[in-house]
């Protein structure tokens, strides 16, 4: 019996520009979901290469004349300040759908492009050592055409279960808000640690309960979850903190600030 | 066969004064832990009840007056603002070691006592319908006295693999810290969110990336793990967001002094 191999109608065939963390992940992702990487260009050849040789059938490219090629879709995973650069130099065929997957960068970037391009952003923070649940993974797509729309957001799905329309203007607004709760938290952790490591106590104490109350704010709702002296006003312990602080200035006005925004929350 | 039930060496007969999260945790705890809970006084009758009932043979206790417990160790379990009250009223044997299990707290409010006191206190947050992996808990002792100091000790390492000597200097760090890494990133949390239901948009499309996020300023350490504009040195985006909250002083002001603390503190 003769077996013959067809693409099944739901695969796609894609090329990559960038071999980055974001196209290390989406890359395999997207060939375990039965997707074809074509190519796989990136400014650094040795990363396009490593990554290749993690996929199937794909090869480096050398150039960002994408006139001739095989892929359906063309996935642009390069940094944020190589993107504008990027799109500029790209080579490309009308049959061909382009899409950033950056979660800081307008679709206006495109708008040489007469329709079929979209933005393919997946809220998640990728490193290359550490497996990531893709399903669980947000998608935020954006296409001003209706067909390539879809084409994203079907592309989308084969891969997670959370796809969602998101304008360029949600994306910044996402941003902002990541802001707060990643990036400013994780330095609440630096100066926590900081604290820490000035009277010879180990970080490693405060997880157990750094995890517990995260997962709590995760799981009620930040609000409901807040505790401590502020949301108690108990001016006494702040009283007490602030003057413990009192030689490091930068930590005390920022504990003083949040406990004041604290408070104005609450009312 | 006759089967005696003799009281093993390790186990300990424990009363509570406090009949909330931290009692009904602990108390629950250390009967699995072979321990004998014999009474348990609350302000309110109910709650002593209630934990009563989830407990084998411990008894709701009607005052203070401990003269003729047949408890070693006393563990006061009271809201914080609640603890300097109950000490001054408690009446004790000589025999009986008492400790309380706050976090805020000096070991200096028993000093009207001779010897038998101390501090036991878990290093976590507990609410009453969330199990607790209680081995995985730090426990932070505290005593003058070294016999005290020691059963303290020999009892918190039956139920967790991290207990500690902490002093109530040590405490006072740590709750300061803990102000930073748990409440303060709670409350940022608490923003996000805020900025999000502002354009009707979901929290819950952020909660992957921060679970990662946390994940990752655990598992390596907080300063290495920190990515975002402010340690980017991206005065670009930054621009942009001070700009949107521009209608919003609160969060700007601490957008702004987040993001020069991690300017700061990467230099």
């Amino acid at each position: 019996m003769l077996i013959f191999h067809l693409k099944s109608p739901q695969s796609v065939n894609i090329s990559f520009v960038g071999a980055g963390n974001v196209a290390w992940h989406l890359a395999q992702a997207l060939e375990a979901a039965g997707h074809k990487i074509l190519e796989v260009y990136s400014r650094r050849p040795l990363a396009a290469e490593a990554l290749c040789e993690r996929l199937y059938e794909a090869n480096v490219k050398r150039d960002l004349d994408f006139s001739h090629t095989q892929a359906e879709i063309l996935l642009l995973a390069v940094a944020d300040d190589a993107l504008e650069e990027v799109i500029d130099r790209l080579i490309l065929p009308d049959y061909l759908i382009v899409a950033h997957t950056s979660g800081a960068k307008s679709i206006a970037l495109f708008e040489q492009y007469p329709y079929n391009y979209g933005v393919f952003y997946p809220l998640q923070t990728f490193s290359k050592g550490k497996a990531v649940a893709i399903e669980q993974v947000p998608f935020c797509i954006e296409a001003p055409d209706e067909i390539v729309r879809e084409r994203l957001i079907v592309l989308a799905r084969t891969l997670s279960r959370h796809v969602q329309l998101i304008s360029s203007a949600q994306r910044r607004v996402l941003h902002v808000a990541a802001v707060f709760a990643c990036n400013f938290a994780n330095h609440l952790f630096t100066l926590s640690k900081d604290i820490l490591d000035g009277e010879s106590l180990s970080f490693d104490l405060l997880k157990p309960l750094i995890r517990e109350t995260i997962e709590k704010a995760l799981s009620i709702e930040p609000k409901l979850a807040q505790t401590g002296p502020a949301v108690r006003k108990d001016t006494q312990v702040i009283t007490q903190h602030l003057d413990y602080l009192r030689h490091d200035p930068d930590k005390q006005r920022i504990y003083q600030i949040l406990t004041e925004s604290i408070l104005n929350f609450d009312t």
